[in-house]
């Protein structure tokens, strides 16, 4: 039994967060740049990063301090990326000191992440100065995860956050998290930090496991434009708060952990994907009767990730030719004579596409579906029982301009 | 020595062409949508099609056609793909037939290609109407060849048209072609057609060897989208009336003609890559010092494909850190603190990366650079003697709209 609640990162007991402006943004004043997410006490930690040969700087610093698989804060900002960037390391680890020093734990129990412009050096001394500030602004109420949240945004248009609760071993846990991501969203990562804290008691090795087996099937499930960037991490905090016997295995009480941290981030990486920088549409794909789930999965990333069908879905025109070709080129074989495809959305549903020939349909409806936020592109290929669903959003005007001059 | 000359296909002894209108494209009856390329004598004939697993009706029929490496004219439409149609195998045979029936010549020595809106049904019947004015109007001129590189085209602004001479075994040989290709282009022969012929006296095996070694080189170097699709082909027809002594193996002879139709299609290539749906810029992108050609060639491609990066070329924002990361999601393995990068113009040649960190540039001087038309980004790498250049374009708000609405 899940249940959404509210309250984000400070949704589990024993979790305080905090987001100001400390000066990395320069051109936002009011805009904030830091966030800090502390544990009252040592928690079991995790982390994914990016799969770009081009890593940035925390996430070296990162990989060190989660070598014991613990940690107590996570330390964040926006408006620089620290990548390909002049002292990157050793800036990563002054942000790590610098909380470590206001929280009074090690540094390397502090996790570091940034999000921004690349290659240019980090205003260190600006989120240094400003740390005491953020320290004494933790707080374990919802509003407090707001503020976390809004201080990890860049062109993101909505904060993105979502907690919920389950039971685990009979008692009540909590998990929840913030989220940032709208350009260069993609499988595996692509510039998004999503930060997670949950109360369950559960082992390092397991919080891993739940973590990269959640991952799977939620932030590499979705794509805004194909680009993976250089920065991209999620990171989950467990500290046991909930009191539940401690989950070290496979089992019933992972079972039911692992379908909260799934549930948990789908939903975050659907937000994610609804706010692809510029989208008006949330596309989701589900392929079903593939020849296996990687296979759905392939393709379904393939449709979601064609800038063509994007752009047809932009323009409300059910283009099924461009589905049909992004799945053809996917690296996939099928039989494309077995495809079906429908366009659905709350407006309705149409079959545009049997048997891999175009039907005669209604162009009125077929517009008035497309034209819903939330539309559904629905493939089924008579090849087997593999299916999958993946997030992506349409390309628009305001796609080139928010990127044609993002340093600017 | 090569020599680009005029006349497109019609430049090499032998060859005629006509384009004219006939019906398939209904919303603009002024415009030529069916071409047809006839040589007086038999050919040796070679073809290279999209590597997409849903090919279009033509594809299948000229795979069929070439078994014994022979033909004499190919016939070609726009307005419609004939894939993913009712009765496609049927009609693309019924426009060799009709094409065959004019020339005097067999339907199997006739290729057919088509181009347009995907899963429609052709408007056969307009065709076969128009074939004997289509013949009627075959001549050896330029403007023949220019008539015929119009009715190919569908969203291209311009259209495409090269032609060389050169010297092999003695002889001077011509070759010359026509393509269109704006939107979908891509490695592996995205939306393109091109058609080549020459006169050179050349054996089935040795023309096939020849273009499989110059597509690579050419048009699977180019990318403006990364859709690749359903119809793409890439067909060539050798007469042999420049009177050399036939090419039947690797050789000096094999090794001036290959250079030549090298040099043709490379040319055809970045005309296609610059007339990218709503383009602005021709981007080349060479990569030097790879550990190895085909490392260098997936960079290349990889940066050329990126949309942050067509965005920021588009916003004339000199923004590397797009360049480095797509590098580092290649799929290649390498060092990025090897890496230099340079943007580069007729208005100047600027370093932006050294050594995987930025460097301090004179923005106006950057922004100068990258307004001109044709832009160039130079990487090296530190990592080999691998190199190689690929051509893109960037990414507008005309390709948002010109891909938005395409069927209406």
């Amino acid at each position: 039994m899940l249940n959404f609640i509210d309250g984000g990162v400070c949704a589990a007991q024993g979790f305080r967060a905090s987001g100001i402006h400390v000066g990395v943004k320069t051109h936002a004043a009011w805009k904030k740049d830091v966030a800090l997410i502390v544990s009252d006490v040592d928690c079991a930690a995790a982390a994914v990063f990016t799969k770009n040969v081009v890593k940035a700087a925390p996430i070296h610093v990162d990989k060190a301090h989660l070598a014991d698989g613990r940690a107590r804060a996570i330390i964040a900002n926006s408006g620089n990326a620290n990548a390909c960037a002049p002292h990157g390391e050793e800036n990563a680890e002054r942000m790590c000191a610098a909380a470590a020093k206001a929280i009074g734990c090690m540094p390397e129990d502090v996790l570091v992440s940034s999000t921004g412009v690349i290659g240019q050096t980090i205003n260190i001394q600006a989120i240094e100065a400003g740390v005491p500030e953020l320290y004494a602004a933790l707080d374990h109420s919802a509003a407090a995860s707001d503020a976390a949240g809004h201080a990890i945004m860049t062109t993101d248009t909505v904060k993105k956050e979502a907690a919920l609760e389950t039971t685990v071993g009979g008692k009540t846990v909590h998990m929840g998290g913030i989220a940032k991501g709208s350009g260069m969203i993609h499988p595996n990562m692509g510039t998004m930090l999503c930060f997670l804290t949950t109360d369950c008691a559960i082992s390092p090795e397991m919080i891993k496991t739940a973590l990269l087996e959640t991952a799977q099937v939620s932030f590499n499930r979705i794509s805004v434009d194909g680009d993976t960037s250089t920065n991209d991490s999620c990171i989950v905090l467990a500290n046991g708060l909930a009191g539940n016997e401690p989950i070290t295995a496979k089992g019933a009480d992972y079972d039911a952990f692992l379908t909260a941290l799934q549930a948990l981030c789908v939903e975050l990486a659907k937000r994610m994907a609804s706010d692809g920088e510029g989208a008006k549409h949330l596309i989701t794909c589900t392929v079903t009767g593939a020849k296996n789930e990687q296979s759905a999965e392939t393709i379904a990333k393939s449709v979601i990730s064609s800038t063509l069908t994007k752009a047809a879905i932009f323009g409300a025109d059910a283009n099924w030719g461009r589905v049909l070709c992004a799945m053809g080129y996917s690296g996939e074989d099928f039989d494309p004579d077995k495809v079906d495809v429908h366009f659905a959305s709350a407006a309705g549903d149409i079959a545009v596409c049997e048997q891999g020939r175009g039907l005669d349909f209604d162009e009125t409806k077929a517009k008035q579906i497309l034209t819903e936020h939330d539309i559904e592109i629905n493939i089924t290929m008579g090849e087997g029982e593999g299916a999958c669903t993946c997030w992506g959003c349409d390309i628009t005007y305001d796609y080139i301009k928010i990127n044609g001059d993002y340093r600017t």
